[in-house]
């Protein structure tokens, strides 16, 4: 039988690299700044206008599947999933990088069927790094396929995080606790480029071990989640459970022992989910 | 009068270009990890390798001048800085990624003499971005020319930090403090990829607006130093005091304002210095 998502696949990957050009040429001219959720939570007018762009392509074509998009959950829409092909977008995964012209931007697709991801693109626009992942047939970046290091010594490895976009100190404290832990077991280092999806499509690259995070959304994890399953990663909850799509967290591993030793180290910050009124 | 050092320059960047292919090439291999201070704190023979290859080319063209190599001391060499015209080398700069292929590794080389920075030479090999900075001429990366951000606002900005090689839970306390308090100001955000080069080539190309980091080397900073000078930044140490190469802490900014918040938030972590016996 034909892949029945390949089309809606290569579309997505046409589409991200047209998104990717306006989010680049974007980048030269000045930007007008508004806060969302907190003083580092920020949107400009260009992910609303990349947003619309994307949607509104993928409508066209195919009309009666649903969508979950970052600006438009931020505009009052509900990010509801259901068993429905679901297009889970960020025109721009890094936009504090993006306001600040910090090298690492990405456009994120994520394509989700019967709860599950089918396929996910991340554009990473000014490296001009094409990362896609399709269920079953493996991860590739510009081509080249992918695989995670498969490091299971968690004293041996290199983590990405984030700080995040709370600014509440009790969200920070729990944040840095959580890293103070994990350097000390030790491990090599943390690294984090500030984009959740980069973050990731590094775990799938091999170029770091695994990738932890609360108070993210669907939308940063849906199209490079896959990307790592692909690359032969693991994905995990932070309680050591299933990974839930909607649940805002995330442990994106080399291997499924790293992925266990990080859930087992990391105290839990609880988020709304994605899916909560 | 024809620039004294314009010819050095040159030749340093052909050497850059040279050690980072083969610095390149060796992410292509199996790697044997050896431990120096701390279990963050790696080196392989690839280090060690493309330091004696540049310093015994330079040596064969400049006989009279005077180096201090990381691997040289850390083989036992002592590191003074004399009057005397001195290369001040660092073969990978982000030792740590390397061993990952975490894709942000520099070599570094800064030209020092009568104790100032005359010229420097930050190559990142994996991204092929070759930063050069010369002493009244501007800096330049990949032939275009670089320019800081200018932010003066702390709460507006993005800043660049390493958690540090050191696993002394001591250190690793303060060293998240700092952060903490930093974010909590609020600030945009804090990033870090892992070298101290290549975070202050950020800061001079704008896309992050300040890097501080304690614990570091005259090595870690020769080079990308003057990078950001020439660009429009400001170097200052950590007590708002005037910056000391061999001090082994600095903040590297956009403004003078920035530069000296940073310095009126962070706690100081003694280090002993790179000229102490």
């Amino acid at each position: 039988m034909a892949d029945p998502w390949q089309e809606c696949m290569d579309y997505a990957v046409t589409l991200a690299r047209q998104a990717g050009e306006v989010v680049c040429d974007a980048l030269k001219n000045e930007m007008n700044v508004m806060i969302k959720s907190s003083p580092a939570d920020l949107v400009t007018a260009t992910d609303q206008k990349v947003e619309k762009m994307l949607i509104s392509a993928i409508k066209g074509k195919y009309p009666s599947h649903s969508f979950i998009g970052e600006e438009s959950v931020a505009a009052g829409e509900r990010s509801i999933l259901t068993d429905n092909p679901t297009w889970i977008i960020d025109p721009i995964d890094g936009t504090t990088n993006f306001v600040h012209r910090f090298p690492f931007v990405a456009v994120s697709i994520g394509f989700v069927v019967n709860k599950k991801i089918e396929f996910g693109v991340v554009y990473s626009c000014v490296e001009d790094k094409m990362y896609t992942g399709r269920k079953g047939k493996g991860a590739f970046c510009n081509g080249q396929r992918l695989q995670v290091s498969r490091q299971e010594d968690i004293t041996k490895s290199l983590l990405v995080t984030e700080f995040g976009s709370s600014r509440t100190p009790e969200t920070i404290k729990i944040v840095l606790s959580n890293i103070e832990r994990l350097l000390c077991l030790p491990t090599h280092g943390i690294r984090g480029v500030g984009t959740a999806a980069v973050n990731m499509c590094l775990v799938a690259s091999g170029g770091a071990d695994a990738y932890y995070e609360m108070g993210i959304h669907c939308w940063d994890m849906a199209g490079a989640g896959i990307i790592v399953t692909e690359a032969g990663g693991v994905l995990m909850d932070v309680t050591g459970g299933p990974f839930d799509l909607m649940s805002r967290r995330i442990i994106a591993a080399s291997s499924r022992t790293l992925a266990e030793r990080i859930a087992k180290e990391i105290q839990i910050i609880s988020f709304q989910r994605d899916d909560e009124d």
